[in-house]
C-alpha cells in the first residue's frame, strides 16, 4: 500500500547521554526511535514514519544542528511550527528537541543532499573535576599544549586516506576523504576541536582528537599526526576520545531549508 | 578545647540541581556539608571543620566561582595542590569541585573581605525545549525583547532601597544596596544577565530578572522596573525566575588569594 506523501526537514539538538546513538538499536533508546515514535503519534499513524539522517552519531554523542527529514501522509494538515512542536510535545522527556521545521520537496534528501558536516570536540582541560556539563566534555587533567595540536590537525587537511582514523567496524566503502578545516583553540578551561568535511569515517573525529590528545600531552611529537596518516593502519593512531565530548554542530546544505525564518507570531515582537 | 589553625581560601564550582543550597539544611543535601565532610575526611579531624562563604546560594542555584575559607588544625602537612585534590577526592560523586586553594593568613575572611560579587542569570528563549542545559536555564519560549530589558536594567543601578526586589524571609538589616552593573545582552538563543554589586539581597537577582523578564515580554514597558523599585513593596514586582538559570559568577576581593597561578607540574608543561 502506498500514499502521497509531504517530506519535512528537521534541525535536531540532542543530549546523547543514556542514548544508544541515533540509528535505532535493539538494546537501547535511539534518537530515531524517538522522533520516528513521535512523527507517528502526532499524525496518527498507523505505518512507521521513517526518518533520514544526516549524520549518524554514536551513543553518547550529542548534537547541536543535526538535520533529518520525515515523510508524512500527504493527507496531515501541517505547518512548520505544529511539526516542530507536534513533535517536541511528542519526544517529552526526552532530551531530544526540533528546533526547526521546514517543508522540501521529494528530490531534497537530508542524508546525500548534504554538502559538509561540522563537528566539534570539547575537552575540559584542569586537574578540577567537571561538575555542570559531566556528560559533555572529555576531562582531562594533565594540561595540553593547544599550539602543538593544532599545527598536528593541519598536517590532516586535504584528501587523504583516513584508513589510520577509521574504526574497524567502518562500513564505508572508501576510505579518502577531504579534510577542509580543523581547527584547535582554547577558551578558558575548555579546548575546542572543529572538524569540517564533506562526510567522515566511523569514529574519524574522535580518533583524530584522540592522537591529537597524545601530541597535546607530549608523549607525541607534532609530526606522528602525519606519520600515522600515512601509515594507514588503524593500530598506529592514538586512542579513540569518549563520546561525551563530540558535538555534531552544523549540516550545510547547498539549498538550506533553514535559511528562512519560520513565520511564528510568537517569537517575532 | 583550642588549636592552631591554618586557614585555606578555596574557589569552588558546583551545579545547584538537586541541592538545597550552599547551607546546612535538614531537608538535604547542602554544598557546606559536602565541602565540610570532604575537610574533616581529608585530615582526618574529630571535630567539625567549618567553612565561611562568601555567597551562600539557593536552593538549585549553580556557582561558577563560589569562595569559601575553611580552618584546618596546623598540625595537618598541606599544600594548595593537596588542598584541591584531597578535597576533591572526598566530594566525589557530588557535582562539586574544588578549582583552587590557596593559604590565606587568619585575618582573611572569604565573606567580610569581599567587596564584589558577581551573578550571572541565563534565559533560554527560544519554542524549542532546551536539552543539553535543562537544569542550567529559564526556559521562556516567548521572544523577549532584549534592548528593553538591558535599558530598565540600566534605571536600578546605583544606590536604592530594593525592599520591592528582597524576599520577604530575607534576614539582612537593611534593605539599600548599591547595583553597579547590570547588562542585559543575547547570543544566538540564550538572553545573558550579568548582575554586581558588593551585595545582595535575598533573591534580589531572581526577583529584578523575573521584572525585566515581564518588560521584555510586553507586559509591561520598560520604566515599570524603577516604578517598582521606588514603590518599595515586594508585591509590586513581577516574579521570581527560577533558581535553574542563576550562576553565582565570581567573588572579588581586593587582596585575591586566587591570582597567583599555583605551582602545580601536572599543569604547567
Amino acid at each position: 500500500m502506498t500514499f502521497d506523501i509531504q517530506r519535512w526537514a528537521v534541525k535536531i539538538e540532542y543530549d546523547g547521554t543514556g542514548l544508544v546513538g541515533w540509528q535505532r538499536q535493539d538494546n537501547g533508546l535511539s534518537v530515531q526511535q524517538i522522533l520516528e515514535e513521535a512523527a507517528c503519534k502526532l499524525c496518527n499513524s498507523h505505518f512507521t514514519i521513517n526518518s533520514i539522517t544526516a549524520g549518524r552519531t554514536d551513543a553518547g554523542v550529542h548534537a547541536l544542528g543535526q538535520v533529518a527529514h520525515l515523510d508524512f501522509p500527504a493527507y496531515f494538515p501541517s505547518t512548520a511550527n505544529k511539526i516542530r512542536d507536534g513533535l517536541n510535545y511528542y519526544m517529552k522527556p526526552h532530551a531530544v528537541t526540533i528546533l526547526q521545521a521546514s517543508k522540501v520537496n521529494l528530490e531534497w534528501n537530508a542524508r546525500f543532499s548534504a554538502t559538509k558536516r561540522k563537528y566539534l570536540y570539547i575537552i575540559l582541560n584542569r586537574p578540577s573535576r567537571p561538575t555542570l556539563n559531566t556528560n559533555h566534555v572529555w576531562h582531562v587533567r594533565k594540561k595540553l599544549n593547544v599550539e602543538s595540536m593544532h599545527k598536528a590537525a593541519q598536517t590532516l587537511l586535504g584528501n587523504h586516506d583516513f584508513t589510520s582514523f577509521r574504526a574497524t567496524a567502518c562500513q564505508a566503502k572508501s576510505p579518502i576523504r577531504i579534510l577542509d578545516r580543523f581547527e584547535v583553540y582554547q577558551i578558558e578551561d575548555k579546548i575546542f576541536f572543529e572538524a569540517e568535511a564533506r562526510s567522515f569515517l566511523h569514529h574519524q573525529v574522535r580518533n583524530m582528537v584522540g592522537t591529537l590528545k597524545m601530541i597535546g600531552d607530549g608523549y607525541w611529537p607534532v609530526n606522528q599526526a602525519y606519520k600515522i596518516l600515512e601509515g594507514k593502519n588503524r593500530r598506529l593512531a592514538g586512542i579513540k576520545a569518549p563520546a561525551t565530548g563530540l558535538f555534531l554542530k552544523e549540516i550545510i546544505y547547498p539549498n538550506n531549508p533553514f535559511t528562512e525564518q519560520l513565520p511564528n507570531p510568537e517569537i517575532i515582537l
